[in-house]
């Protein structure tokens, strides 16, 4: 039994082919970065040749230097009737520079002759001819058997000489794939078995998630043998998603004893899946096992009251291990220890049974029953804060603003702003355009803030959000908009709720510039 | 081997326990029948006497009459210290005047000394006493081992021994529960075994997807000789969830061969789950096995071109049988034959090697690398190809629009929208308010068509999202906003994408009123 199991992670590939997934070649590559930091041995980029960006992202990554990480360009063998050396896929595949590359093939019968529509022996050779040609190339080459379980099934003879052929061609590594994803854990671990027993070549797992099985199908196939598994963060993936890294990392690691990254690097888990969620921009699963936000949260009062007396009463593992945390979900009580809690950390002294906290505590419930939110918007709390303790006062007073949207002609596009306020007993009045109607209020606003507080021009506003509060309202419905903004020396998040999403990008941006001048 | 399985719903107990459910006692109700509907055959709902509304649940549901199911009440077994007969859960339990009642009892050490704080033999008095007195009250029980699998692996002897005593109290079904949910499915299989040979009483397997394995888990003790299996629709549940029956049904049936429901029950699951996921009020998981709306969605120009061959290459089971269909994804992916597929879906005339085709598949790649996103915006996407194929055009001519948004003194917000278009000739110019600038916008939009097109009123707009495109350049960044519109008929999803987002909601309005408008 081996101990060591390396990771090929094919989020860049494989999970964007999920649905409501599409990466630029910007966030690949930071999604690169975040994978190699947290310790990989193996990233799977993309096709070579199928898209722009894809050819765009490999052109970039080439530039770098990672520390654990290998990158892996994916592929398909060579088309029958024509030598693997003229085969424009396999150019592609080569020009992409990797060090390593996976080329899959066919081990379905079903598939040989009615997807390729050639003979069985034929498809043979091409798997030979494909993996030959890289090898001369000196290409470390990961071979994917494309629906080896359905194959091994069908027709054990013919799947298991594919192997052979891969093996004898020379390929590094044969990954079997239950590419339709609907194989079942026992059946996984006997066909595993059955190659393992027939090939010197090491194997890796590649599994979907159509049954709601691939990570126990993962776990079946190390047992059985297998030393790399294939996956994606979060499980992203075509149709039901791959085998979801998340789960069977710490699965691996901290419950079937095999070796795949340094402790410290696992206690980074939570914080890459919700990174990772982020650039895809997709809300990541509260129930995710391990790394979801509800993973380790407890309701039932029975359980409540014995994780205090010992966590492993209702916890599989410790939470700290995968940088998740235990979490008690809100009785009126634990809404003043968070905010206790919270007030601490921003160096404001509360006491718990005040009736200042009392009132604190209503308002925010409040505010988040209409929809704010403070996890990403804590500059916004804290001014809250502030103010209700009447420690701050406003940097300005607001007279009036005036945002103007006209299109002509299907063509041409003028976005206006003006700011009207009083700072320092002063009026001021300020226009600007900008290229939406946000851009345009932001500016105006600098603008009018700018002779009293030129550290103005020192905030810059790093990212923008919107969410869609309660959809089924349509275009009557409530946003939220969180902004994040950034100064030489840090980054605060600010939100704002409104029916209008004009108004409530006011808010949030308010209380960025007023938080980023008084800090 | 048994060839039937009963099925254990725990929806409405465990299922509730879950972060963000709450279900009030008439969405109880209803939950009951449609699981009745759907053959299920038992419906564990609550812990009579935790709170007023499952009281009045049980209050409520026994005056109903149920084709297939037969209703659980669940509850602890007794306080130590004092006879089952005087134990006030207990009179709940009986006082809910269910036909089967649940009760849980411990069979691990720790939680005996560290939970219950009493003698490892005064913990087997309890099980003995409560399952007696229930007995005698002529229900029929089901004994929950709670954390069965935890016990087994501490101490097997004593964990044994609490189920050989709630056997020999009479207990008409053992159930081994997983509820930490930690185990691995290879152990399930073992420590079931163990269970089913040294009792003669059947089991239940009560699983939780803590290692997203809870599926597995329930399959393996299947395997292992359970006969009864517990879950929950959708997985819903404490943490990270029970085992989701509606991936667990469709595998048992139709892949272990065993008998759970007629057939044409079976293909109303994945409208069960939607309609249990909407009284939830909570998003059902697009990547959801078997039920999900991506669960049959192909996205890779690879898959599409070979389902379109045979649709067994890329899919494990035919989504009928479970009521859930084939999608084809359009992306930068995908290349001819994902179009072809889709026009043919439109009835829409394209040959694949085509010029014009290729032109179509062009403006669709660049499209979408400029942020358009036709997963879903379909309809946008039927209207693009009707227009470049010259076979619609448009209902009106934009000569301008015009919004405007002003706010004073932190109170007073006026929204208003003027629209000026020319309809079949005719020069229209109209102006509305509303809550935000979109619905403004849409406002003026639907009074400039009203009098050209009346159906417009039958027009409803459903959903509206907005997402921020690479948002690190802040409010600068493109927005791409989805509008979901329907009518009395059916449902449409349409896209726009700009720096502006009026203007990107004004493609995705224009297009969802030309789209009802044709249809």
């Amino acid at each position: 039994m081996s101990k060591t199991i390396t990771i090929l992670d094919s989020t860049l590939r494989d999970g964007e082919q999920g649905e409501g997934i599409s990466f630029t070649a910007q966030d690949k590559l930071k999604i690169t970065r975040l994978l190699d930091e947290f310790g990989l041995h193996y990233i799977e980029g993309g096709w070579p040749g199928s898209n722009p960006k894809t050819d765009e992202y490999f052109r970039l990554v080439k530039k770098e230097k990672f520390k654990t990480a290998k990158i892996v360009a994916f592929s398909s063998t060579c088309r029958a009737g024509r030598p693997a050396k003229d085969d424009p896929n396999l150019q592609n595949l080569l020009a992409a520079g990797t060090p390593v590359v996976t080329v899959f093939g066919k081990t379905w019968d079903l598939h040989v002759k009615d997807a390729l529509k050639i003979s069985l022996e034929e498809n043979l050779k091409i798997i030979d001819d494909t993996i030959r040609f890289l090898k001369n190339h000196k290409k470390e080459v990961l071979f994917d058997a494309e629906h080896f379980f359905d194959a091994y099934k069908h027709n054990p003879e013919y799947a298991l000489s594919a192997l052979l052929t891969a093996q004898d061609a020379g390929a590094d590594r044969i990954v079997l794939c239950d590419t339709n994803g609907g194989t079942l854990p026992a059946e996984i671990q006997e066909i595993v078995g059955a190659a393992r027993a027939g090939l010197k070549t090491p194997l890796g797992i590649h599994t979907h998630n159509d049954a709601e099985t691939a990570v126990a199908n993962s776990l079946a196939a190390v047992a059985a043998g297998a030393t790399q598994v294939q996956g994606t963060i979060n499980g992203y993936g075509e149709r039901c998603g791959n085998a979801n890294l998340c789960a069977l990392i710490p699965s691996l690691q901290l419950k079937m004893g095999r070796q795949v990254l340094p402790p410290k690097k696992l206690a980074k888990l939570a914080a890459l899946s919700r990174r990772i969620a982020e650039i895809a921009n997709l809300p990541l699963h509260n129930q995710a096992a391990y790394v979801g936000h509800s993973a380790f949260a407890h309701k039932a009062g029975v359980h409540v009251s014995a994780i205090q007396k010992n966590s492993a009463t209702y916890e599989h593992v410790n939470p700290e291990l995968v940088g998740n945390k235990q979490r008690v979900l809100i009785s009126e009580l634990s809404g003043a220890s968070n905010l206790l809690y919270k007030a601490k950390t921003m160096r404001i002294a509360l006491q718990k049974d005040d009736s200042q906290t009392k009132r604190l505590v209503q308002k925010i419930k409040a505010l988040e029953s209409a929809g704010y939110h403070f996890e990403e918007g804590e500059a916004s709390l804290e001014l809250l804060l502030q103010r209700m303790l009447g420690r701050c006062r406003p940097l300005f007073e607001l007279i009036s603003f005036h945002v103007t949207n006209e299109k002509f002609d299907e063509k041409e596009l003028i976005v206006e702003a003006t700011v009207k306020i009083k700072v320092k007993g002063r009026e001021i009045h300020t226009v600007a355009d900008g290229n939406g109607p946000v851009s345009a209020l932001g500016r105006a606003l600098r603008k009018a803030l700018t002779a009293d507080y030129p550290q103005v021009r020192n905030i810059a506003l790093s990212d923008y959000k919107v969410r869609v509060l309660d959809g089924r309202s349509g275009t009557e419905a409530k946003v939220r908009v969180i902004i994040e903004s950034r100064d030489s020396r840090k980054t605060w998040g600010t939100v704002g709720v409104s029916t209008d999403i004009i108004e409530a990008s006011w808010h949030a941006l308010v209380d960025s510039i007023e938080y980023g001048l008084l800090k």
